[in-house]
């Protein structure tokens, strides 16, 4: 994603409630924050946040955290959030590499949406899909582990379906043309700028015990 | 593939040295076929015979047998086949779900190119990647089992990844826009006319202990 500096982003961020912002303080225990047994669901990369909003206004009975490194596209996210009173949603601001930090043994799905390509075979660790992640991932999930991934790139698409079902992985659903597919779909804002230039979206739900 | 009526097919079929004739009387022993210990690596639906008789053209350390079972279309291969001395290629004209009773441990590969979709999902079963053959398969692989599968229907491929991948197949390369890749790659028949046409190849490479 291309980023423009956000005046006064790092304010508008600490001041909403939905951040959590001493995270580290509750591996393990996120649940108390929902105060609720639910499922809990986590995007990584949530961008500016229209996915995990959507689904948190769909599944009330489901909680999410959304994940995020970069203060300039979650202050997107707060915005749209301040005239929303939604009790299954937090956000958290950090770096994808401290996700095994900051959970423990507590995640049911994970979403990944449109991750960052890292195309150089050089940077293939920092994928979110690489075996250095997915170990990361055996630690925070409760039981059975659940990767839901949608990329429009090809390449990405293929390292991902590789690194997955070599890992362990199974396939629940697949689609190389998700957009031509009757699949319950709720789109991002990348999502959306993609179909409208026609370009081919794919999609994968992986599960492992 | 549709299929015309090639007058005297059955005749020129029967003629050729390429044909073995009493297949079921070699299972488990092929090998002496070939008069070698070269790995055998087989086509299921080699159509006209483009991808298997270019093939065994490019290794002659390794040995071939095409499967089909249209007279109408193997005899097309057989034409093919009357001008070239290839040691190392064989035929056997039969239908697809015969091929536990032909074969016994004693295939390194098994290429799927272009297989017949059955898009009916009551169908499934005749696709031949369906549990239904990767059991047969089981029992025809000498070691480790390998399948390399090309196809243009996007259905059939996701079919087919979700049901070798679940089967314990893993993948060792993939590929959803083949002819955009580089890779060394034999066409078909169907293939080049699907290249003309624009169409989209996609294309597997799955390996099982």
């Amino acid at each position: 994603m291309r980023l423009r500096n956000v005046k006064g982003a790092t304010d508008i961020i600490n001041a909403s409630p939905y951040i959590i912002k001493e995270y580290l303080n509750y591996k393990g225990t996120f649940k108390n924050l929902f105060v609720n047994d639910n499922p809990l669901e986590i995007e990584i990369g949530m961008g500016k946040g229209n996915f995990i909003i959507n689904k948190a206004l769909n599944n009330p009975n489901v909680n999410y955290i959304g994940i995020e490194k970069y203060d300039s596209v979650i202050v997107r996210a707060v915005e749209k959030l301040a005239n929303l009173s939604l009790p299954n949603l937090l956000l958290i601001k950090m770096d994808a590499t401290e996700i095994d930090k900051v959970f423990d043994k507590e995640i049911d799905k994970i979403y990944l949406n449109f991750s960052d390509p890292w195309p150089k075979n050089r940077h293939h660790k920092r994928r979110l899909t690489d075996e250095y992640f997915l170990k990361k991932y055996d630690r925070i999930f409760k039981n059975k582990k659940n990767i839901i991934f949608k990329t429009d790139n090809r390449k990405l698409f293929e390292f991902s379906l590789k690194s997955l079902v070599n890992y362990g992985y199974k396939i629940i659903n697949i689609s190389l043309d998700l957009h031509n597919d009757d699949y319950d779909n709720i789109t991002t804002e990348y999502e959306d700028k993609f179909l409208i230039k026609g370009f081919n979206i794919y999609m994968g739900e992986f599960t492992k015990n």
